[in-house]
């Protein structure tokens, strides 16, 4: 085991240098000692937040290359645009370092296949970041299920409802270039384009390429009309309220499972909508939970309960996030980002797999263009690629570390920081 | 106009008896001058209902052909249970009769499509009894949207959330013969057996048959466990744990629409849930309706808002609504059963159209079936009928009295009683 890393960092736009900030500069086993970005003032801005908050000083590269081409550097952030992020930790893995990716999805399912050929051929993993995988809502429902107080899990659902014409899409469009790097791909693509947030935690929960997977998905949008609305009536330059947006306004995909499991997910973040929501939503034999009533709900309860929690949380947080809460707040959003970046460290200080892996990351990346052709069929299910090659019958859930997702582990001994 | 109309009443189950003794029987311009139901002791019990409300006399028989006999009579209202009321309808419109026919869904696409032959062809009119079209929040919206304030439409979706299993699927099976007509019904079949009390609404909303249609329809079931866990953790009698169900659990249908339109319905009867809901939710480019957070949004309106239908009642309660307000409460479930109730009547006084006519029944029955058929092949899209054979392109929305639910109606001069 190492008692320190040392990492490489390529991508510091706004999510890449919150985590870096937040999460991985400031943790006593890391080094950050490489960033990568094709903006010389980011990367500027990310080594002085690195060396204030660690000391070290990190060197700054136009081509994240001669990150790959450094020994020393055990393991990778891939925190790139959307597009382009598998190519990357393909040859971070062929480099022989550990990598991790933002969340996002594929440009086409070849993508998919080769992530999985290049780390089993060099038997380098990869984990995809989901920090939503620790959402403490998340965990305690996976708590829940593993202690059998749901019954047999039989449906989930979650979305990814966030409005982001102002926060994120058009922000600053006005004054800046170029826009945000989503806004092309709602004006090219149409398609399921952010699934991971909701559907890694379900896809952890049902044990996806653990004992089941998926089998087929369909995928329906709506038409889109959302994005011209807001540009007429909330921005200066016409020019954004005539563009033809590809991507529909609400994208509804179902997804149905080897054990029997459907699984809705809606991405929803051009119409109006008044708060976040992963509405995530886990129905069982005997219990249910509904974030969108802040509900959990066990067979046998009196009806008609809603906002009830908060006592969940005081019974049944699961064991990570209660050591968690122990420690000072870190990392932001509730802890998710925290707990995903030690989750990553913790694999490559061990040299074992992550809680998250490349046939994870594999799957959840292939929704995107998946849905798309769906879409483009007319709702037609597509055969859902098992990039296991049938090891997901016996593949066995993982419990090593307390950051493990497969089930709840009584680790007492890997630090949570 | 007729002053007063006679009606004949077929089946007075739990649902009938209800809407007999709370509506028909209350209405001082209805005369209930027949009674027919398979149990005689249900009729008596139907017969006192009616002369204690009314002063009439019902003639109870035992052949509901007496009543289709009968010249006297100008409507009649079939609460019968699931399968069949199509046939009966047809019979009842063959007789020159307007037909009510309580919600549910068609066994076979075929009563659907005969449905509306016979109505063309007899000239009689046939009209479900969704009783959720007059919903106060459903009445909100559509006034609502109507004056613009949701901006364009985009998506849709409902659902039966409702926990049967108590309530009906095995209510009294220890002591009482034959089981609620459901149970075999969720034995033998795998569908989304119950679509109207969400999609009705959403129908009306979206203009199908008149200017939009639906195009096609997806639908995915979840395994079924449900019951069975429920009928071994609750039921003396083991023989209801070991039945194999074909129901799934949850049922997600998606439909397309010609206007570009998504519509998501959610079948939620077996799995425990902690309230009722039909999870009306409205998507449109300015503004959202979403009933699990009680939540309406208008763009511009500050974020994080959740529980703030009250302020919208207050302002734009659909004018139906607030006249029905004014009234004594009457016919129970919030005015939703009198109103619909109301609007068959007054449809039969004047000899018009009712709001809901043949095309919609026949759309919203053929939802079952085609459910089936979806889910049996996988999901595969099945192509959805135009019972209307072209007409809805060009078929204008009803504007005629204030019972009618495509356009706001300005009529002062409909009686609400």
């Amino acid at each position: 085991m190492k008692d320190k890393i040392k990492l490489g960092y390529i991508g510091v736009g706004r999510r890449g240098t919150w985590v870096l900030r937040e999460c991985f500069s400031q943790m006593k086993d890391v080094e950050v000692i490489y960033i990568s970005d094709l903006v010389p003032e980011r990367m500027e801005q990310a080594k002085r937040t690195v060396i204030e908050n660690s000391g070290v000083t990190p060197k700054l590269v136009a081509d994240y290359h001669e990150i790959l081409a450094d020994p020393q550097v055990d393991g990778v952030i891939v925190m790139t645009g959307w597009s382009g992020r598998p190519q990357i930790a393909m040859e971070v893995m062929r480099a022989g370092k550990y990598v991790g990716i933002e969340v996002g999805c594929a440009d086409n399912l070849q993508e998919c296949y080769d992530l999985v050929k290049v780390s089993e051929e060099t038997g380098v993993p990869c984990m995809m970041l989901e920090n939503c995988c620790y959402g403490r809502r998340e965990l305690l429902v996976m708590n829940m299920v593993k202690q059998g107080l749901f019954g047999e899990v039989v449906h989930c659902a979650g979305a990814y409802g966030h409005y982001l014409n102002d926060v994120e899409l058009f922000k600053d469009i006005e004054t800046e270039t170029p826009p945000h790097y989503r806004l092309p791909l709602y004006i090219a693509k149409n398609r399921e384009n952010y699934p991971t947030h909701e559907f890694g935690p379900i896809s952890k929960l049902l044990g996806i390429n653990r004992g089941n997977r998926i089998v087929s998905l369909s995928s329906f949008a709506s038409k889109s009309r959302s994005l011209n609305q807001y540009a007429k009536d909330h921005l200066e330059n016409p020019k954004w309220a005539e563009v033809e947006y590809a991507q529909g306004d609400i994208v509804t995909t179902v997804m149905t499972c080897a054990n029997g499991e459907t699984v809705v997910l809606t991405l929803d973040t051009t119409a109006p909508r008044p708060f976040y929501s992963r509405s995530y939503t886990v129905r069982g034999t005997k219990g249910m939970s509904f974030e969108d009533a802040k509900v959990i709900y066990l067979d046998g309860m009196e009806h008609k309960i809603r906002n009830n929690e908060e006592e969940f949380y005081e019974k049944y947080d699961h064991p990570l996030y209660v050591e968690y809460r122990q420690m000072e707040s870190r990392g932001g959003h509730g802890g998710i980002d925290w707990l995903v970046c030690r989750a990553f460290v913790e694999s490559v200080k061990n040299e074992t797999q992550p809680p998250i892996d490349v046939y994870d990351a594999a799957a959840w990346l292939a929704i995107g263009p998946l849905s798309e052709a769906s879409i483009q069929q007319g709702g037609a299910p597509q055969a859902f690629p098992d990039f296991t090659n049938g090891k997901w019958e016996n593949r066995e859930p993982v419990v090593r570390c307390k950051y493990c997702l497969d089930e709840i582990c009584e680790d007492k001994n890997t630090p949570i920081y």
